[in-house]
């Protein structure tokens, strides 16, 4: 029956939706303990909208015509529905500090574990140039990170600043800079001899392929001497992060771009320390998209589930029904007792078909249901049910009243 | 600016999210309560999935040929997809009890209040035909709008069943029963008049007419006389809910039809007692439509609100965050400080860009952020800050350590 499914585009039965659920409560949590409100944005946009997405995104849009002859975008990423929203109020009192975990489509090729649709967490601070706003957002990242149980030894962020690149380059008289931005973007994928030929095609000459090459690799800020603003900016930001106590998480790397088109100043990506992916989660700043200055990152549910799962720290989560009532011939005598424990916030699914014990006990356990009540006649007359822990394996008879307490 | 957004599409900014996610936590308690877990469905489908959603649904399909020429549906409803994933697992252990809240869209004629976007909430009860099931999926409608509030002074549920319905119209001679079901359907919207010539159109004899407007108008199963299959199911039904003490909500309504074809026996709506609304919310039982026995109900997000708002029910939510900090020229100090309070697990946002006081608590009053702590240097050097309760008013002087008591 899989011939009837749209392929790239997942399924999530309950198994999978607590994963992703876990996955959201991290996100949702460390946004929320930083002052971050919850926002939704619509699926579909004018596909003009996205043209500041880089060089890739924008080919591989899902995009149709409506029924005016409107040409209109799924959602491939939310940066631009997030500034178009400031925008469109922009009497909003600054800042604007928003997140949002909403499922992007993109039209890619479909490979081994490839998808077309993810969940993308976005997180932005709007309403202000200041690096201390640059240091907040970023150390949100690293505690997502944390949260999942991660550390400085599996992962990194690795920091630069278009304006630094950008004066970098005119001092070296390079003036393809978006050209250039794009080449060193794909940077990961590229042999060095690749890199060079493609730096050739950009029509450097040696002197200034050597200088790139020598600047891709600046590991110090103290090793940069020209004048630049965005140097200022990084040299305030990386201060700053001592306040944070993450500066041990913190490289400078001039040679990540990120793709789009709409940064201006910081950029930044977490990465793989074992280097598996090209990068778990990246952003920038963003000072002329919004009407106001603004800065943001972007992070994928299958990224995140794909790093945890190496690193062994998806943990398995337990269905959210708490108990499992099982009748012997009195179902209509269990559903009271159901509709009491509920009363009292136990989450509880009833056996309706009265199937039996056995039948029942074994669905309870694939369910991974923790706790089952056995309700018989014999033990009912005498205000007793049968309490059993499905992960002990452990029984008692006890009265309706204690349930709670043995969950609790 | 709003020339830019597509029609129709809502964005949700801090304050109608906190709404959003209200009604959503409302959908999402009463599910789990009852068992049932949450699952996730894909946004794209086949066109040829909604062959069976009645009359309306297909014409307002947003739907598009990718770049293999198939024919795609942005998800109109929920549950062909529900039935898609329960045939494309036939092994998976029954019952299946799922829920979810996935985004429908529709290309409907813009009126006012009128979205092509909804949030909807299905829940269905897959793998068994007894009545108990419906009783209980039922029952659950009914404890969402009690959990909102709702009375039965506010809402009742009309229940008929297809089975019936169809042993009605044979016993009758009206064999027409899919056209019936349409026109019927559609009744509320009709006067009288025009519901006579509508019959009269589909070849009703005036005595067939005289009836089928008796019987649309019939309140008690004891009144009909027929041997039907589903008038035992009904009487079985109405006995059941007693057990749930829901019996008050629950009334016979042979009018009304659920526009869907796939619906086989139970059909049912909440609705409004005023008569403002068509349908609050509404369901049946789909027994051959996911290949083992289902019934489930939708909800939508919109017609929910407005419902709750009119009735003066829809209380207004508080910001996630819980307190705010105000720097006095101090900001290095207060980012430990605000650190610290998140390890305590308390939402904190910090004014990163020294705004003073005023200027500040003005802004955390916009924001419904109730608590605000304002780090002066004299007060810091005797270790004491000064705590602000934004909704009395009140403030003292307190060590950081006591906030987390004042916000309990």
């Amino acid at each position: 029956m899989t011939e009837e499914k749209v392929k790239g585009f997942r399924d999530f039965y309950p198994e999978d939706k607590r994963t992703s659920n876990y996955i959201f409560s991290i996100w949702k949590n460390i946004a929320e303990l930083y002052g971050y409100e919850e926002i939704d944005l619509p699926i579909l946009e004018l596909t003009k909208l996205y043209n500041k997405s880089g060089d890739e995104i924008p080919t591989q849009i899902y995009r149709f015509k409506d029924k005016k002859d409107r040409d209109l975008a799924l959602r491939p990423e939310t940066t631009p529905s997030v500034a178009r929203m400031v925008r469109s109020k922009p009497d909003l009192k600054k800042p604007l500090k928003w997140y949002s975990i909403s499922q992007c489509y993109r039209y890619e090729r479909l490979q081994k574990g490839r998808s077309r649709e993810f969940y993308q967490y976005n997180l932005d601070y709007i309403g202000s140039k200041s690096m201390q706003v640059d240091a907040e957002v970023i150390t949100t990242l690293i505690k997502i990170l944390n949260s999942c149980g991660l550390t400085e030894k599996d992962f990194y962020i690795r920091i630069s600043n278009r304006r630094l690149i950008n004066d970098l380059f005119k001092d070296l008289k390079i003036t393809n800079v978006k050209e250039m931005a794009r080449l060193l973007d794909k940077r990961c994928k590229l042999t060095d001899k690749t890199l060079k030929q493609g730096l050739k095609d950009l029509e450097l000459n040696e002197k200034q392929i050597t200088s790139v090459l020598k600047l891709l690799k600046t590991d110090s800020l103290s090793k940069i001497e020209i004048k630049s603003e965005g140097l200022e900016e990084l040299k305030e930001l990386f201060s700053i992060f001592k306040k944070y106590k993450v500066e041990k998480y913190i490289k400078l790397d001039l040679s990540i771009m990120r793709g789009f088109d709409y940064y201006t100043s910081t950029v930044f990506e977490a990465f793989d320390k074992e280097g598996d992916f090209r990068a778990i989660a990246g952003g920038g700043r963003y000072d002329d998209l919004a009407g106001t200055p603004g800065i943001g990152y972007g992070f994928g549910d299958i990224v995140l589930e794909t790093f945890l799962k190496e690193k062994n720290k998806l943990p398995s989560q337990a269905n959210t029904t708490n108990l499992f009532i099982i009748p012997i011939d009195n179902l209509e005598k269990c559903i009271p007792i159901a509709e009491q424990l509920r009363q009292e916030g136990i989450n509880v699914s009833v056996d309706l078909q009265e199937k039996g014990i056995s039948k029942n006990l074994d669905y309870a356990d694939k369910q991974s249901i923790p706790y089952v009540l056995i309700v018989g006649e014999n033990e009912l007359s005498k205000n007793k049910v049968k309490f059993k822990n499905m992960t002990s394996g452990e029984e008692k008879l006890i009265s309706v009243d204690k349930v709670i307490k043995e969950i609790e």
